[in-house]
């Protein structure tokens, strides 16, 4: 079959199409074929070996995708030939807090990523796709899906009426905006374009601000919330935003801080932490059992994940290059079913 | 002022309007001119002496009522003249978990209710009402309302996807129905009665089911969620459906017990409960946290309770004898501002 | 190897001794040979067939054992030959809420159990023996350590001052009561024997009653918590003592509903769990990370589960028929080093 | 009555002896004789002015008393002359979340404190005190007590063999170190001061941590844990040990941030916190509810404070230099019993 793999080293142009032999299922496992990619920051990142001596090559990379069950083994049996399914970033971490086991085995590192035409998984390591949904809509969802869902419903608990303030557009911030309006909450998301606010403010955000004309978005969220401060930060924006997150969320209220793999140390202010008695809670994707009560929620609303592009299975370099660019809005997605 | 009160026993044919001295608030109190009152089943229970020697003579029956802020006293500092406000039902419970200090002081037995010209409360005991409700729609809320949103988000805690089951169509279950559909939960209700049970599709029920013609409504349940069962029933059947409720609900699912205030005991499949771990959970009203929770989840989505008739102050053995003879579908209020 | 199995139909007389081939384990598998096993009711239950269809003969049964691992498969990381180990009730359930999925695969049926020389299981479905703990003991655990577990700790959250009802002084009582004594609880146990309560009592239990002499224990757990009842009741009389629970439970408080997998429906007083607010959860067994927290909380106490009696290999069915007698203190083992 | 005020500005030396009238009951008050008080970090920033334009003078001090009810309100059921009470620090935060109306009325500023020979007080804003406390350990509960409480149990819910680190042994340190114990965790407790870590391993720390001379105590909290990290911070030292901290907790961890009531922002590693899916919570006292499952907890363990030294009602400036010098291990307190 083939792949795009990593073999000589840790850089974009390092990316190569390679063949692997076709894999056979173990008894408790399942062979998928690989139908839609989509890409995340991580895998930007991990390809330029920001992920350190831990992750050896040679290499598929990339940790989000979809596919098609071609081949079910001896014990398996809740999934058959033809389910569609996505496979868990996370193969272990079925449920229950996160620890080191649950964490250990990734995809697109440690593990092989979804760059391929087939990946053989553990039948645990998969879960069903929501009928309504394409497979590159259904390849959104393992990091930058579920992340939003475990911030937004299995850990922040947002529920009617809260407010709920997202930074930025990227991934999962867009995810978070959806499933925060799913949940019944007020939605504040925040960017420096007039043009992508108008686009949340068509998918359903309550309100917007521009952080680079308004720099004091900390009091818009006051007004908005009769002085108290929202319930509910998606905090995106990492060590320049950690402030002003603080400032705007109410007395006893939450910060989810998500996705900053790199950087350095972010500036707390500790005696406002304390006296406003914050939260502020690390977010790493999620468990099998999140997933499965974020498809619930998918599949019961219809709800479509954004996709802004898809390229060929041909295009992997491009799509990453467009992916580097930013300026997306929704996921940046590559069509594997374009690799036979 | 004019007030309704039990005297002389607990009989419907008791309720005696009276004249009372006009209330002057005290330091940390206010006093509300009252504007309207919605009946529960408690209260036609109590007024016929069903919650014993507890309450004691002469009573201002009813429970829940909204009114307006005509005078506050000198250390009031969140309240203003002017306000639209409604009285806790449980006066002292501001927040966390119940005990008995906090049930102690509930409106309409043991304290006076709400069927006066003017109440005097403490300010911490009544809360603001969101601008988009008439006051007869605000007095829905202390009881029926806010156990609703105890069952469904503090307690509760439904999510996007989830599925709950209402039981019937009375006032919290209707509720319970409207605050789901909030949360993001698809929304399965019960009736004896095809027309109610149009009535609450068209507020938003995802499936409906009539337990006369469909004994087994559990079967029904169970495939609506892919053999699983829901997440969540509103349990307000009592003794006849408990049962039926614990085989609709999921593993590890919820059942909240809802307002069955008086009656023989239920006969609990205790194998079923213990091997399938439901959860089943007393529910007696609710918070001033909770309280202020639904308020902005309210005043967020605009939402408006269900009232089905509205008397005046002088018809109020009419409004009982109509909550009586049932067959309502939203709440049987009377108008306090027709008292003068 | 040699077992223990079932083969010609569901009747303690029908256990014979048998050879099987002896396991080879699979890439993410190990071989543990088994040291020792221990009885619970649902053993007995099922061996006369308790558990209906679903189980297949032939089958090896019980569930609770414990033994050290003398093969690991080629993918097996974290576990090596040497390793003490127990293997979890549900293979499957790592941790989170429970579903029909991770509650599939039991010990002692529907899979086979651990009255056997060796067994073969996947390297996720065995965790670590507390270096402190005998074989023996070890081997209590599984079923009846973590139920209790899961009660008083992960589900219960019983902490320091609070006070705790456990009935009966059965392998999942006494289990409860010194989990109950670590996490800083005052415990009540009741049974219908002086000398089971004075052994209790020696144990830490912070007050004894015997339900025979004395019929209203209500009233002395009322007066032991003035006036306001428990925090917790461990339930395992079932219908019997279901009603007088609810009773003895404070405003708020929790019955975990334990271990009663036959018998009639209870009559369940529910006023008084809508009035009190009562919360009643069904408990089975628990998951992996449950098990883990109490292996760390056993470890760090050096705590000693109660053996009442050891039984060699060959005398299983005196083992069997000692526990069905009754009035043991403390677990009915199985001593199965003497299997060669 | 005698007091000591602040009057003339904020500064130590401004401490003056003064007279206020005796107070009266209001119908739901009582008034206390006050029997003692103990001072904390708070207190020593508040007089020097550090709390700001919200705090008018004239003002009488400290937050932390103790006393003796001498005198009820004709509404108040609960309380009676002879009971001896301690205030609640915040008086209106009764239970549930955090908000600003619970946290607005603060004894010791903006509110009067507990510097003087008798305090008025609603009765809702007192508590029981066990019956086997002096009033100097008693007065060592409203903050220090229950800041440690809400960290270790109400919020953190820490259980049997969690392990949790106490930085430092300051007052609220010394209380986590115990609460914790109770609770059956095991505790790591650092300092500078070997003579210091003699004594919290006499009170049952289980490791001890001397951060001068062991400057890597991430890595001994990771040998003592498996390599896993330990499961609670109490995090007490700011920003000097905020990445040490992030550094020592084990995947899904908590820390408690306590007492960083002044002082720059603290370098947070953002990455690490979202990898480790670290949550840190801002802890700020506690609620009434908090502070009776307190209360019980110390009256069924029979658990004394640690008490440094007691100064008379007239050696309130000594009192407080001695505090500032620091070197103290268990609180500094006034016996307000003097002051007549």
């Amino acid at each position: 079959m083939r792949v795009w793999e990593l073999r000589d080293g840790f850089a974009p142009e390092h990316l190569r199409l390679a063949e692997r032999p076709q894999p056979q299922p173990g008894a408790h496992q399942v062979v998928v074929a690989m139908r839609a990619a989509s890409l995340n920051y991580r895998d930007t990142l991990l390809i330029r070996g920001g992920y350190g001596a831990r992750i050896r090559l040679p290499l598929i990379p990339v940790s989000d995708g979809a596919g098609e069950i071609v081949a079910v083994g001896a014990a398996v049996r809740r999934l058959q030939v033809g389910d569609r399914v996505v496979p868990l970033f996370f193969q272990r971490w079925q449920g229950g807090a996160p620890d080191q086991q649950k964490m250990f085995d990734s995809l697109g590192g440690p593990l092989d990523g979804v760059l391929a035409e087939y990946m053989c998984l553990d039948a645990d390591g998969v879960v069903a796709v929501a009928p309504h949904l394409s497979a590159v809509e259904a390849a959104t969802l393992p990091c930058a899906g579920l992340t939003a869902w475990t911030a937004i419903v299995s850990d922040g608990r947002v529920g009617p009426g809260d407010t709920v303030l997202v930074q930025g557009t990227g991934g999962v911030a867009l995810f978070a905006l959806q499933f925060a309006k799913l949940a019944g909450a007020r939605v504040i998301v925040t960017s420096s374009s007039d043009a992508k606010l108008e686009r949340v403010s068509a998918l359903g955000a309550d309100a917007t601000i521009n952080y680079r004309t308004t720099k004091d978005w900390g009091r818009v969220v006051k007004d908005l919330t009769d002085g108290a401060g929202c319930e509910h930060v998606v905090e995106l924006g990492g060590a320049e935003t950690l402030e002003r997150s603080v400032r705007a969320v109410r007395i006893g209220g939450t910060l989810s801080l998500i996705g900053v793999l790199s950087g350095a140390a972010a500036a707390l202010p500790l005696p406002l932490v304390v006296m406003r008695q914050v939260r502020l809670q690390g977010i790493t994707v999620g468990s099998r059992d999140g997933f499965e009560a974020m498809n619930r929620a998918i599949a019961a609303h219809r709800l479509h994940p954004l996709v802004d592009r898809v390229f060929d299975f041909g295009a992997v370099a491009e799509a990453f290059a467009t992916f580097d660019r930013g300026g997306h809005f929704g996921k940046i997605c590559i069509d594997l079913a374009t690799a036979g």
